[in-house]
């Protein structure tokens, strides 16, 4: 038997990579056994913080994050902006800029360490490719963000 | 027959992930078929400045820049400081902020644009921990810098 | 008799914080004996440079700084970035981050330094909330910027 | 009877502020009627990252966080780093930019929400000098870093 | 015979520096006997986006670059990007801080290093002045980004 | 009769860009007759407080400032931060991040203004080179930062 990666920064960026509904499955299974949540979306903006709310969207629309409590909130946003920082390496800004993203994200909540005392951690990663407005004028660009939660 | 994948960040990605000799041997199979070079390695410090080192003195010595060119440093510089943006976010500083990282890179220098004009590009990819200087008082980092050379 | 506090920073801060009349003229009273100048002001917004323009007009309206002479507006200036340095941490920009601040200012200028050629400084000051554009998704933040004027 | 302030932000910098037993006396007596745990310390340095050392022990020996837990050690570490953005506004530096730092800090664990479901947070301030490694050529600085816990 | 000056970055801020025809032709032909492509234009604007955009509209228009070659484009935007950092010293960003830039730029594209194969780079030059939308509340500022094209 | 340029920057800037005495003379003869104070000197390290005392020391022993005046020092400090982002491009550091500059540096006080009230500014110029610890390996950099004093 197989063991369930349990790094969950690297769980989250592999779901960002996969591209096909088997790949996504596989990782999905994996982080099912290990009783993680999870969920990935996709976001392509000029505008920075259209790129934050994609993702807080999602974690609250899939339960992944509960809406109703800041704390929980805070600790996406932090590790939304962290990740964010991989993506535009110096400057959390987009438009302002001229440059543009095109981005795959993950967010994955689970207990990535043995000690239970730890609890839930909460993990963003995006991933795509960022460039000026113009098609295929872009490179790759990555992000992880970790916090606890 | 599959296709090789030309996301140079995300082989690059993969291939710090990667944990078995198996998994290595296929994505270096994949970028041998694309005439790419590449380079893994590792490093773990406290200090800034040996990351940027290890990193190049692996490129260095394993050919993947010529080492008396320095464009083709400042390429690789570059793209190294980019990629670690993503594993400090926010302050380009380890030790200076009582945090410490530890690592695996890789460097891939290939042509991931279809258009041959387009010419080469060098990735670097960064991925591992960072934290406190207190064994297990960490969480994952990664990072990804792309630059044509 | 009390001495009077002549700590600029502390006084401006304090200053932000009082919630009542009798506190603000406490306050007062200290500053106007060494004969200071000072202000407080309200301003919530996800546009920065709200802020900043708030902060800027209050000093003008009530002649803390002289707006027809640009050193004083350029010392006033660099002291109010600083001071949302604090208030931001990391990052000069709210709305394109996805969030919003409700802050209280004051601005103090006066003589801090016994020696008389040290001469006039100023102290901005601001303090509130920072957070989610939803209502109480918000924690504290504050910011403090002196300058030579 | 007086309202005891739930502002764990302000009261962690009123009391760094506080010269006199009496007055630290009186916000400790708030903080405990609220059933709060809080310290205080001071540390003066050219190296950052004995500034962070110094409150990270002192949070550790008073208790306010379990040093045993990694995300405990987290929360405080992240709240430490955005107060002294306050500080060292725009670098987080102070010996590599010839500038050094006199501070009092103050770090505070409590409930300043008042649903439940908020829980813990930690705040962080920061207060004193910063300038140039010369007696007096110095102005005031403060920073606040807040983070669930 | 004068040696031509080979410093590609002071080139291209003393064509920045130029008023005159005289001192642009000056300037232009010992360009020219190096064989080296440059261009000069000005942007005034609060939008940092349309300064980089003028800088890159110049250099395509007058052939410094290649528009249809990303690569090309990728090693101008960064040097722009790099030579603006100058400008705004801390924050990119300008409206959004609520002050705005009037700046002239040039843009030379040539062969700074003696050995044949450090092959072309690129320099953008800015110079002009930062501050207030206040007539005449500015003062000046620079910057100077190079890159290997 | 030639006017004299009271562009305080670009002054500073020629400065550091002159490589004769013959061009130092006569820029020297400008702000005499404006009657500003100047100077300039050398500094190559990988320290950026080496550089930043380096500029200071001039700054204190050629008497451009008055080294008994904290805000005369906090003018300066602030200026040569200001100057040594256009240099660092994103982060005040240097063998932090395994570079190194080799810098040329003016210092110029004097009355850019028409207007009187404005009083005296102060300039610091930085030009030279950034880059690996290679000799040769490196590419132009400059700066300039500009305060009331
Ligand atoms: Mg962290
Ligand atoms: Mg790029
Ligand atoms: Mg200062
Ligand atoms: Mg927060
Ligand atoms: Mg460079
Ligand atoms: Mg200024």
């Amino acid at each position: 038997m197989n063991q369930v990666d349990t790094k969950i920064g690297r769980q989250a960026v592999m779901y960002t990579f996969s591209n096909s509904e088997a790949e996504d499955s596989r990782i999905e299974n994996g982080m099912q056994q290990l009783g993680w949540q999870f969920g990935k979306g996709k976001v392509g903006s000029m505008e920075f913080q259209k790129i934050v709310a994609a993702i807080e969207t999602l974690a609250k629309r899939q339960g992944i994050v509960n809406q109703d409590i800041y704390r929980e909130m805070h600790a996406l946003y932090h590790a939304i902006i962290e990740a964010m920082q991989g993506v535009t390496r110096g400057q959390v800004e987009l438009g302002g800029m001229l440059r543009t993203a095109g981005l795959r994200f993950a967010i994955v909540r689970g207990t990535p360490y043995e000690n239970a005392a730890e609890g839930e951690w909460i993990a963003v990663a995006v991933y795509g490719t960022i460039g000026a407005p113009v098609r295929g004028f872009e490179h790759e660009a990555i992000g992880l963000g970790i916090n606890h939660i």
